[in-house]
């Protein structure tokens, strides 16, 4: 198996420091995560996810600690390790508190179980929902 | 197969119009969704989960619409198609623009995508995340 | 789209009708779902999947009916529409109630959320399960 | 990121214990397992989840071993590693063998993969399983 | 529920209609499907969308029938009507025959039932896969 | 919980031996992975599988190399490390190249987002696609 080591900012190529130092200004801070370090293996991937990011995650009609609890929901839902932990990080980072975090996961856990119920039941759709 | 069809009001057992009750003061509504009409043929499992929906979904550390948001997100995730159309409608009546909805199918949707970057390089999780 | 229409037994080759027999003698029943008529276009797909099924639904270690309530469970977790209401229809014609249909729904769902709980909150495993 | 360790009954708050305590009590243990010493950390998910825990896996039209089969069922298709090694372990208390084990994970493989040819061919709902 | 009903060509705004000019002129036909026009209701994830896909999806290392086939893979495992459909085509128009979509779901089948044995087994990492 | 170690050459029965001879001789390796040595504790499951794999991963329409992919799209989608650690071996033994696993990746994760973009969004196939 070839290395996917993380790519360190002092072995990275031009191409590759340019979004680093996106990162790091846009983020205000003096480091990159390990995810860009990996995906950097592949520079059109690391400059295309970049751009989503940048685009998605934003200020925007919602707020950005919104937008960290919605991935942070996707993220445990598919079971996903790092995301769980970056995404966690990132959310506290933009103010979560420990209480926001644990009501985060209950309603995580109920929405997986009644999604379960609605599907194991067939309930039809109202047409009020339609 | 024995019907599951949705047991109305007029058809329903005191304890179960009793959680029925309960829903429409609680939201301020005078009907009642499909959903609770079709668990409804295992009261056990209506008054449990109403309980939960009660607890959880309720004003707290998170204000309700974000709940709703994260409800959706899950049930995006796992292609519950009634519960999408079901808290797509309840975010929509706690406030929920055009723009948020599409931000949140954006942020839901990379979220998907980078769940799987992560999984797929086996990204190791930094020291600042653990 | 070339069709995928089921393929009957007036239309079917010896090789496909060769399987249909041996689920209906199998099954003691006068006829087939429509699974094994789709997946009969590709023949060996039809050859195996039956013979997987036969093998790993028959009577052992779990009883057919126990059998059947997993196959539920995989089913609602994976929300596979068709293979909901066949093998409920499965287990009921093995003698599955009305309630025991709803607690399996209930562990059903249950599940799906401690999961997300276990996951969320990144739980340890006891040495004791190890 | 805050300690989200397992909570030890002697550091817990009265709340906390009396849970911990119904839960040996019910389950004639002198131990806990690490899920519910983490979730512990919100104790209104600590005793609703105990609360939902105690409702749905109880002896009823469905046995407490074949409960714990369909749990390991839905943790097995979700991934979830610390409820594979709980529920697997649960049921081994309550009697599963070896070969009821490895039958299990053969329903539970096939099922798996028959869902997935259900949906890929798109199979329609034969009018007897409606 | 506000329409999102897809937006035809005649409807849309000079923005959008830019997109569906280039979706056309890159794809070499005369319509858009209507994943491209239900997006449209977001520009700002219409102009994303369509960037990501014609980065990724072009002939590069794999060739473009192959991408699609793992479209395909991804769109089963997950459920995805629309997608299973819409890249089903996709990969007809670029030469997929009948043989080769049934070994495609094939191969999918198979892989979803030996992911749950391998998970549920606990199977150990060779040290010649690390 | 009883020893689910991979079961060696040395310490197998003579019909477990066979399978192991069989997917040596077939693979013309000298070694057997871990999956196989663990599922070994079930020689019915062994037998099973192995047919399996032999039937579906072979040489036919499509090409042993692509069928790898589509695996690894799979195990990447269902987060199975094992998996993606064998398949993605498997593929590089095949020819994979690194720019190949990238845009391998790439397109799984694109598919992942689009997948919950059509869902979320509620996207009518359309009628050229039926």
């Amino acid at each position: 198996m070839p290395s996917l080591d993380p790519i360190e900012y002092a072995d990275a190529s031009p191409e590759v420091r340019a979004v680093y130092d996106d990162i790091m200004a846009t983020r205000k801070t003096d480091w990159v995560n390990n995810f860009w370090k990996v995906i950097a293996h592949h520079p059109p991937t690391l400059q295309r996810i970049w751009g989503n990011i940048k685009q998605v995650m934003s200020n925007g009609a919602l707020d950005p600690l919104t937008k960290e609890l919605i991935y942070v929901a996707v993220s445990v839902t598919n079971n996903c390790g790092y995301c769980i932990a970056s995404h966690s990080a990132g959310a506290r980072a933009k103010g979560m508190t420990d209480e926001q975090f644990s009501e985060l996961l209950a309603v995580i856990g109920l929405a997986n179980e009644t999604n379960r119920l609605a599907i194991g039941y067939g309930v039809p759709i109202d047409d009020a929902f339609k």
